[in-house]
């Protein structure tokens, strides 16, 4: 298994963006108690061919056997080392307005390599109440929590205009790696610090030109 | 411009990727008054080299002048027509809970080429609230306002497992384009209906990956 990670860090960045797919539909077979699966059959899961399933699979050493299939469980658990998902990193979330409710609500964090272990703002009018679990401790706690309890992950959901300014304390506060849903650009002091941006205007932009474009295909073959 | 809309229909998806990331970028940049910019500036903003920008911009005929830079008015707009911002697609939101209301709270969708007329839920609790303006209807109103008001565009906040059962009901009822964020794989029977999913748990896994990646090449270059 030590080899496979180590041949992970030479991976296309294409094949690495369909890593926690995999993860996932194997994980959706796994619960309904599969335990192979051909190619061709996760090919068909995953919207893509089998001949790029093998060949992504192979990055990794190839966990196939020819006219056999995948051995799900196996390949959920390598995939899941490769990921790092066990390392369930320690993790604080700042801003606990609706996106961050919403974010608690939805996520699964111990299933996706993360371990929240505390969850702040700056709102008197939030600070104290209890969410799924946790209570929400005061922005004010954030240095001395830091120092204490040594989070390694910032996931922040706190407004755009704050964000930068956090996440350059949170970089001193010894923050290793941040999840950004500000919409704001984050720059810290050390560029190698991977810093995984959530854009959800974009995505909506991205639909919008799916969707423009489509039409104006449409449109060319009708008056054409 | 219409020439350089059709063209937009030939060029890679990596660079429509961007587009979104540009027309931010340049909203941000009208916003606080410069109205020109060079390869080079715009390059730094986006993270990218000089070479990179001009070469994305070319694919929509190029509105740069050699050693005068870019117009960023002039640029926003003609990218907007490139994604269709001005549609201002008539659109629903089907699921009102946390991540329904962060949704609403955080996106101004008429500056991504949406507009929302109407917000639905199933939970008796959730009916009738007021939210940015808008009152929650029942979901069982959704076919009779589908009929009245023919949305085109549908974003999914609701539970995963009530989803792919929602979104063959929506594919009736008229709509042609969706906002996936249940996590669920939506099949419906026209398949060039484009869906854009958002899976927050990948993007978490792949921020999963690239910080276990790191902590791995620094422990070879310390052991090695």
């Amino acid at each position: 298994m030590g080899d496979q990670r180590l041949s992970a860090q030479r991976i296309s960045s294409a094949v690495i963006n369909r890593l926690p797919r995999y993860y996932r539909y194997l994980g959706d077979l796994l619960e309904s108690g599969i335990t192979k699966i051909s190619s061709k059959d996760l090919a068909q899961k995953m919207g893509t061919t089998a001949s790029q399933v093998r060949q992504d699979l192979n990055c990794f050493g190839g966990f196939g056997q020819q006219g056999y299939g995948y051995n799900v469980e196996y390949l959920h658990s390598e995939i899941s080392a490769i990921l790092g998902i066990d390392n369930k990193y320690k993790s604080i979330i700042i801003g606990m307005g609706k996106l961050g409710n919403a974010i608690m609500q939805r996520i699964t964090f111990e299933r996706r390599g993360f371990h929240v272990i505390g969850i702040f703002d700056n709102d008197p009018a939030i600070v104290g109440k209890h969410l799924e679990g946790y209570t929400v401790l005061d922005i004010a706690e954030l240095q001395s929590f830091c120092k204490e309890n040594k989070p390694e992950v910032a996931f922040l959901t706190l407004p755009r205009a704050a964000a930068p300014a956090m996440a350059a304390s949170l970089e001193e506060y010894g923050i290793k790696a941040f999840w950004n849903f500000s919409s704001a650009y984050i720059k810290l002091k050390d560029p190698t610090i991977p810093i995984e941006n959530v854009h959800l205007g974009d995505s909506l932009m991205t639909l919008c030109f799916r969707y423009t474009n489509k039409n104006r295909e449409n449109d060319k073959n009708i008056s054409g």
